[in-house]
């Protein structure tokens, strides 16, 4: 953590340590949610553009987060921890099929919420960054995979690994092209069962 | 063009405009083919490393290139531009599925010399770029797909646009894939071959 000072705030002088906490605590958060919400309608939103809407300066947002690149890390691993508490409290018990279906579509409709943020982090973080953000999603796509391939209902002639990644292609490539306006946003979520069913069958 | 000197070169005293000149395209050759060789084995290689490989200073690299990403997008360009002149002589007539395994086969071939480029490529350039510089190759799979729809074997109830970037989004995660030694290169074409043919039957 940096000295900055933050630009907000309401420290007292009474105890100016605690308030200059609980500042840069309130700061992280407002810097957080604005990246959020601006890069979930532009990719591209800069740094300046972030801190506009956080209420806090450069300096202090540069305080906080060393990069633009720090800044959409943090934002991905926070979306994706939300999905995943989410998805941690359904039951995907069943048909496999049935229930990767309608894992997909669940994913779908929780990474739309954040827009465009999945083109900003696969822009930004390098592959591996990708790759480590989706550790917990990916474990639960592995069961149902291996659920599936014992019942005969996906192939098994491929590698499990490759029918994971083929899946999280999948649902960016949908990402990518509700972006770009080649598919519309209601459509995706039927595009992607459809599409990864189809693909795991062969 | 920046005025930087060259570092290597034989300019006489009796034509140095014409000397620097044939220098400085020496140099950019130099900087793009240590680029794209380091890079197929590295998708982080930095552009100090290709300076030295290329026998430049960094000053010298930076005088032609005034980025890392404008480096990564003129390698990306010439090995797309290079894939598209052996494939533009190529026949593609007859059964549009075979055609297509065989289209996907050789570009996965003509892909994989560039190695871990295609990794420093994505990781690279923003996704319009990325999008931007595979125009050509998506047009002769478009045109296969429009063969195949029309013949029945693909589907065509869904977009065509989502199918050639499902293709696009099958080959680069192949790519990642074998950079992460999930599948071997070996395997690769005829997975990434399987599968695209099973997702075009969703």
């Amino acid at each position: 953590m940096s000295d900055t000072r933050a630009t907000r705030g309401t420290a007292s002088d009474a105890a100016p340590a605690a308030g200059k906490r609980a500042d840069a605590r309130r700061n992280v958060e407002a810097i957080v949610q604005a990246a959020t919400r601006l890069l979930a309608a532009d990719p591209d939103a800069s740094v300046n553009d972030i801190a506009k809407a956080a209420g806090v300066g450069r300096v202090t947002l540069y305080g906080h987060f060393d990069s633009r690149t720090t800044l959409v890390r943090e934002v991905a691993d926070r979306a994706i921890r939300h999905t995943d508490l989410v998805l941690s409290g359904e039951n995907f018990d069943g048909d496999a099929r049935e229930a990767l279906g309608r894992l997909l579509e669940m994913t779908w409709h929780l990474t739309h919420e954040f827009g465009a943020l999945v083109v900003a982090a696969t822009g930004t973080l390098p592959p591996e960054e990708i790759r480590r953000v989706h550790e917990e999603p990916a474990a639960r796509v592995r069961m149902l995979l291996e659920r599936g391939r014992a019942a005969g209902q996906f192939s098994d002639s491929v590698p499990i690994e490759w029918q994971v990644s083929l899946i999280q292609a999948i649902l960016h490539a949908a990402s990518a092209s509700v972006q770009r306006s080649e598919i519309t946003a209601d459509d995706a979520p039927g595009l992607v069962r459809t599409t990864v069913l189809a693909a795991l069958a062969g």
